[in-house]
């Protein structure tokens, strides 16, 4: 099929190999760990991915939207976490997917939520698997396993009561794994999410409830987790791709970052030494957050040879809705005639959740570097 | 039809009656300063808030990408700008618009770009009108009028020259005005930006060439130009909408922001004191430009009454994917009780373009504060 060079730009490709070998190797780590991969979906939202990311394991995922879920259901996902602290309003999506045949577990911290959603489903002649959420840490949302460990199990038992929801276990995100700033640092968190979820599990188990779950994950964490006893199941996501932040914190290498933005070189500014194309804020998204670990990733980053950073590190210093520039770190003259106007550039993404989802579709490097097919994602909500 | 807490959340919230005051208020300020206006349609992406932007006006739009383009000529549209940097490579593209009856005028600072252009329009029948883009401050795209004055007329002169382009004059925008700290000092941006693109113009026409059209503009530089002797045409777009960036520059009063992302409280986090809501960076996007002009502007802005922000300042502290987390300014504890679990907030954009991208559709609010329509976007490339 497609050239990359014939290729419309500003847009999204998917190197096959690097992902197919990123799936590969995080669903044989759990393998060995003794847990069950339940793939997040957040960052892919797509259908092909999901059927490689789930290879080897039981088939079920995670979701960050019931628009998500849906789309997942549609294409034959059967077992889906929605991993978002449900609320009552939602319960009619929630209804419709378990009409399509789909097993939907919901999550929450909230005794209000809780109560209230059962309340609904019952009225709806619903029955909804539920999980508790846990802070191990991340600081976001969740109970905490010490101090409000009576919350825990309260809530264990208001879900355990009701006819219309039934208690599946704990669940957390050491999110605070993403600014783990060395591997051994990503380790001591990984030990923390697994310490914490269990001792939460262990809560409810001591009150009597039952707790058959026991959720876990996050990229850094599911790729340097040297011990997950206790943990059932693993949640990481951004692991299928990669990307600049994930690079930085030694969570993947750069050239195992699956997903790239492709670029045209519309222009060249002598004036501010700012090579200029069309992948801005939107196509780029403004997440800038690497910046914690260097200075000089601006909104992306320009690749070499095999996918790694030029040797001169040219980055994209800054964007507007539809413009990037391009600089090398410093200032200094850019690489003008490597880049001409109308020419081609590829840009590592800086968090590619982010990234992919200013995108409606990938296209997909295939052997010999060819565009062999187009995939499709959900966006939205 | 709907009212607003029956909505799915997160969705995109549009006071059609903000729209239009400030659509007919532009409006009659360029006509009274005597120029067209061509509204930009990138921050809307929207066949109905065109219709309304170009009301009174002579029915031409800018856009940001092909895309929009080719939306807004299957929605009747006939006269549209691409106001980004040409390459050759999107000729196919601009030809099929052509076909389709739209005059699509193309952008160039580039030498190479347009003798480019112009060898692959003839090659596949077509002429197209260029205009040529001048900086006249931003420092992103364009040539000097001053250092860059004999660029200017050398590219002029290669499109006039050419029998498949048609020289149409010079463009600018002023994006330096969104950061302009008073309206004093975008009077300045504004005359500035008037007298650069007025000399550009009479560099070509000093050379014997045409420049029929002068076009300019900004958002801020349109609200507070005093003169526009020279100029021709006007393009502000993110003006429809407004926004924090723009209130804060004093380009918009915080009542006249048409855009709101509604959504759902979905856990209060009692340790860290963070009302946790379902609109994360995908739905608010991670733009935090007002952060300039006010530290306490995070992601977004809690409304109050009247759609201003609440006197406790109550806004976005911090984002993930589908997480937002409230927070009062110096993190005193937040206000519980008027935000539930499972309770709806809406919250001021701070750069709508970018946030109004990541979803699909705007939920249109019109009388007596009631969901009235659903208008779709333009998303994607």
């Amino acid at each position: 099929m497609n050239n990359i060079n014939s290729l419309p730009t500003p847009c999204l490709l998917l190197d096959r190999a690097v992902l197919e070998s990123n799936c590969r190797l995080m669903a044989e780590r759990m393998t060995k760990l003794g847990v069950r991969l339940r793939p997040h979906m957040k960052t892919a939202k797509s259908a092909n991915v999901a059927r490689l990311a789930t290879a080897g394991h039981f088939g079920g995922i995670t979701v960050s939207t019931l628009r998500e879920a849906h789309y997942f259901a549609e294409r034959g996902f059967t077992d889906i976490l929605y991993a978002v602290g449900f609320v009552p309003s939602k319960i009619g999506e929630a209804s419709t997917l378990q009409e399509m045949g789909v097993e939907i577990i919901l999550l929450t911290d909230s005794m209000k939520a809780a109560a209230e959603t059962a309340i609904q489903a019952a009225a709806m002649g619903h029955k909804f698997p539920m999980m508790i959420e846990i802070d191990t840490g991340d600081g976001r949302c969740g109970l905490d396993p010490v101090s409000e460990a009576g919350d825990i199990v309260n809530l264990g038992r208001v879900i355990h009561k009701s006819a219309a929801l039934e208690l599946r276990g704990v669940l957390t995100h050491a999110g605070q794994s993403y600014h783990g700033a060395s591997v051994e640092a990503i380790k001591a968190i990984a030990e923390d999410e697994r310490a914490g979820i269990v001792a939460a599990a262990d809560l409810l188990r001591g009150a009597g409830l039952p707790c058959p779950v026991v959720s876990a994950g996050s990229t850094p964490t599911a790729r340097y987790a040297e011990n997950l006893d206790g943990v059932t199941e693993m949640r990481p996501g951004v692991y299928m791709f990669g990307d600049v932040d994930q690079a930085l914190i030694g969570s993947c290498t750069y050239d195992h970052i699956a997903v790239t933005v492709l670029a045209s070189v519309i222009g060249h500014n002598r004036r501010t030494k700012k090579i200029v194309t069309d992948a801005g804020g939107l196509a780029l998204s403004k997440d800038i957050g690497p910046a914690e670990f260097d200075p000089d990733t601006g909104y992306g980053t320009v690749t070499g040879k095999g996918g790694k950073p030029r040797a001169d590190r040219l980055y994209v210093a800054a964007v507007s809705q539809e413009h990037g520039q391009l600089a090398l770190p410093g200032g200094a003259e850019p690489p003008w005639d490597e880049f001409p106007v109308g020419g081609r550039v590829r840009i590592l993404p800086n968090h590619v959740c982010m990234t992919a989802a200013a995108h409606n579709s990938y296209r997909v490097i295939g052997e010999a570097g060819k565009i062999t097919e187009k995939w499709d994602r959900v966006n939205g909500w």
